[in-house]
């Protein structure tokens, strides 16, 4: 069907700084490398195509000489525009064929899946090199602490180890395990011995829920969790550990119990009023999904924008400074914030946000939930990165799903779970949702096995198939994030159900322990910068097996992962002879039966594998 | 490579009025219906994917029962945002699929090719089921009045029949034939006789070449055209044959002899100065590509959208107005104007003339050209349609290119003309860059053989490619172009070569006359509304072949096009049995050898060869 070639002996380029400049800035030269294996065939020309001002142009590349079986090109350009949009433009034996970030086309392509590159700040390098922890305060841990407080009026006092979690009943938002802040920072080893460095906190605010999106004030942290001073203990606790702490605040809406919304709702002539979306005779109000206990902003609002964001004091602005110093924030629901009807907000609100946040510490964190295709809404001029589930998470679940899968709640859709897709399938899905970031924002992006709003990967997942995700997730571009309770291998049909206290006092609720590995797969992403900085290509993706290679020019790091019995042929060209000889060393990581064939050059896996392997980087071809 | 199914008998929408409403208001319920032939099998339950505020949502579509073949099903939603992007969400045999503007793909899809439905107010109807005719006027016709004009200074006085057009040397935009508006009045009968409705002037303002685009003011037809006044009586004669007449607008810059820049270059700080963007000190300007004679305008300036768009005399309004009254523009280079380096002012000048053009005259048409991948530029806000080439001229170059296509200017591209593709690859191109615009843009795009901008097509296709081109440029969904001279069979190698003074008196410069084949396509076009109104659903693209079918519920046209003797079996399920049988009747139009073989359902061509079948439209369930 003239679709992508996309894994295979391919000429290759990805913005990664073999191929492309990692930072930039407006008017400035930029010199961008297409490699081409001799095996695939030799261009008779190349040009970067890219677009200036929304015309394009092309770039005649020069050669810059061959070295270990690929010829090496490149071009330069200008950045005109904050972002550039390019592909290249091959010519070969008199046809000629399209490079994008989607693969190889012989045919014209439109611009969606163009490469970009961008002047915008780079992103706080310990968040791309960093592992996310996420933390559901209610259920991770309870101090000694917590029994001081009493269970607020609209809990359902659960017990931590014997009631069980309700997926979804009236009781759901309801019951109240009671874990705190304190809990948290006591459990600081473990999360450390994971080998995690950024603990992700939701929300932290008083409310009316045990999941607290429901804001009932931005100004305090929970009683309930420990106040103010358990999140400055937790801070400082965690930064004196060299880890990082992320908060978790809704743009999109605010509990009804909100202290603004209150106000809003009792005085029709208050600055709240305006911040909130009223009917006529305030008599009804806009809110998330109908959910009349979350109204929604209204971004529309000066007075919110000083309130919410550039107000001294304001929610964005007093939990990143001292006495607090949170180190960013997630921003729930940021799909949706401020886009309503005829209106469109969004992009502006991020810009505020990203803009007062970056004022405030330059070295914060700042990523966005997007239930939806996140490409659009982040272009890397606000958030960091997306905490987006199409392009890694779903795909995933379905070239790994299980027999359990068909009754787990699909992202929102309302299929009986995946169905399973072969590993074709799962690369076109993901570079197809992928293509549309910036390299850079790739590096920031969420990739997650499961989280608090998803079904868990033990759950969904062949037996087995949540350490072969977890592979995956620790070594393509995006930053890996456990969900407390993956190293336990929980279960959970769907979000709300996934949200299981941690089995600390309970052995026999701990499913499968998987902390040796999520600790392994950390530690192998913190010492190799392959992981963290290398580009991708991908090798193999053949029914039950994936294989791609993350290279820099120092040290590449290949990933092999196979759901069944499968053999990947390594073809000719598609490694250099280095990195082939490379391969007669053991694997640095290995689960289940997998190794190389000798009597052949390929990797063959006898079930459910995965290995990754420390193969020599890249050589470019001398000046 | 699980790229999209977009040919054959497969679960089909458009957006046509069998399966969408035609126009919507926000808040507006919209009912969206389905059909799947009963040989690709039945779904177990259908929904409406559609994005709300940003955030997806599924609405359960319902069985209406099955016709002809086909099981029908509806969903209903509501026009949240002024776009719709939804696409159908289909579980059959334990599987799912996605049907969105690209095909059917067996995977998880990204939002780019989602259909589109908007709120935005419809085109004027005579546009989308309009003909247009290009007329370059310097090329066009001499009149006996144009012999009174002196050539002006810059000129090179060419001889219409002997002086051969320069396609690129010093004198290409100095060469002056000196066709004037007069001559294009008196060649009414030629234009209509091609059943053409729509004439399209290029620049008629006075400037320093043959080309115009470097206008020396918006506020007079050119004395050497003939002045106000033969505009004037041009447009008089036009409407009273019922023929439509548009001009040309360079909204992106004007001529370095612009009466506006010759003001603001001499006087900085004139408000004149700030329509340009002058570096600080007064030494140097922007223009179009560097080119110092058309300096790019700065819609950073309020007083420039005054006086290029809000006052009353300004040019996007006086020439709409009487005594001059066209019926719309053609908005030059739309893809760069209002985009300078950090600045990106594009979509808010277009909804600014667009205001203002509706305003005047909500009957009024308004064009931008888009060189680029133009889907993004164009929501049906404000232009109607795109002069693009993406998504039909350059793939069709490439599906019939012939050997002189390797000498020709390929859109800009550095390459050597197109490379040949196959159908499969022109359909892959066409519905890649065709599938982001809403159903209603696509129908008034501009789909053009060439332009005085490209190539001819007679140089770039194979012997009798035009008329295989002609045939898919009239039957699928836009508006058809013909640029004068196409007719006649005139060649080019570049946009600047094509621009040959019409042969009128000298018969020997006709090379191929086509006038019958234009009038009988254009007939057909105006006679059959499935061609305008009806959906396209694709039936075959295979190597040689193309085949598609323009569908309403009163009728259908069944097009068929083979570039070489080829097959194009008619599977079981692609055709109903009436439409089938409707094959029995001899085509409304062909050319080259081709018909029914009734051996088999099939349409065998024996070489180059297109016709067009008249078939019963499609019977929808009864309520």
């Amino acid at each position: 069907m003239s679709g992508a070639a996309a894994a295979g002996p391919l000429p290759h380029h990805d913005g990664s700084e073999l191929h492309a400049p990692q930072q930039t800035a407006l008017e400035a030269p930029v010199r961008l490398r297409l490699r081409i294996p001799e095996v695939w065939g030799s261009a008779d020309r190349v040009w970067l195509r890219s677009v200036h001002d929304g015309e394009p142009r092309y770039d005649a590349a020069a050669g810059l000489g061959a070295a270990d079986g690929w010829a090496w090109w490149e071009a330069e350009t200008t950045m005109t525009n904050p972002v550039l949009r390019y592909r290249f433009l091959l010519e070969s034996g008199g046809r000629y064929w399209n490079l994008n970030a989607q693969g190889l086309f012989s045919r014209d392509v439109s611009d969606y899946a163009d490469f970009r590159l961008t002047t915008f700040p780079a992103a706080p390098p310990w968040l791309r090199r960093g592992t996310l922890y996420q933390v559901f305060p209610d259920r991770f841990a309870r101090s000694s602490r917590a029994s001081e407080h009493t269970p607020p009026d609209w809990a359902v006092p659960a017990d931590w180890d014997s009631t069980p979690v309700q997926g979804s009943s009236e009781q759901t938002p309801l019951q109240f395990y009671g874990g705190d802040l304190h809990g948290v920072t006591e459990q600081l080893d473990h999360i450390q011995a994971l080998g995690a460095d950024i603990i992700y906190l939701t929300p932290f605010f008083p409310a009316r829920s045990n999941h607290r999106y429901d804001a009932a004030t931005f100004a305090a942290v929970d009683p309930l969790l420990g106040g103010d001073q358990a999140l400055m203990e937790l801070v400082e606790a965690a930064h004196a550990r060299g880890l990082k702490v992320l908060g978790d605040l809704t743009a999109n809406h605010s509990g009804a119990a909100h202290e603004w919304f209150q106000r809003a709702l009792t005085v029709p002539e208050s600055e709240e009023a305006g911040y909130y979306y009223f009917n006529a005779d305030h008599s009804s109000y806009e809110a998330w999904y109908g959910v009349a206990s979350l109204p929604k902003l209204n971004w529309g609002s000066d007075a919110l924008r000083e309130r919410f964001v550039l107000d001294d004091d304001s929610p964005v602005a007093r939990w990143l400074r001292p006495p607090f110093n949170l180190d960013g924030w997630r921003i729930d629901v940021g799909n949706m914030t401020g886009r309503l009807g005829g209106t469109d907000l969004n992009q502006e609100v991020a810009r505020l946000i990203a803009k007062r946040v970056r004022e405030i510490n330059p070295d914060a964190a700042l990523l966005a939930e997007a239930t939806n295709d996140a490409a659009p809404d982040f272009s890397g001029e606000h958030w960091h990165g997306a905490m987006t589930y199409s392009n890694f998470t779903r795909p995933l679940w379905a070239w790994l799903a299980g027999n359990d899968a068909a009754h787990v709640n699909f992202f929102g859709t309302p299929l009986p779970g995946p169905h399973r897709i072969d590993a074709e399938e799962f690369l076109a899905t993901h570079q197809d949702l992928a293509a549309a970031f910036s390299w850079d924002v790739r590096r920031q992006n969420m990739n997650a096995l499961n989280s608090h709003d998803t079904a868990r990967a033990a759950t969904v997942m062949i037996d087995g198939g949540q350490r072969l995700g977890a592979v995956l997730m620790f070594s393509l571009p995006g930053v890996p994030v456990m969900f407390a309770g993956d190293e336990f291998g929980l279960k959970g049909d769907n979000g709300e159900s996934s949200r299981t206290p941690m089995p600390w006092t309970d052995p026999d609720r701990i499913l499968r322990d998987l902390r040796g590995m999520y600790a392994a797969l950390a530690a192998l992403r913190r010492q190799q910068p392959a992981l963290t900085g290398g580009g991708i290509r991908w090798l193999h993706a053949e029914g039950d097996a994936l294989a791609f290679i993350r290279e820099s020019a120092d040290s590449a790091v290949l990933v092999v992962v196979a759901r069944a019995a499968a053999d990947v042929g390594l073809a000719a060209g598609l490694l250099s002879s280095s990195q082939l000889a490379g391969l007669a060393h053991p694997p640095v990581f290995s689960h289940g039966e997998i190794g190389v064939a000798t009597e052949d050059v390929l990797i063959r896996a006898g079930g459910p594998a995965a290995a990754v392997w420390l193969l020599p980087g890249v050589r470019v071809p001398p000046p």
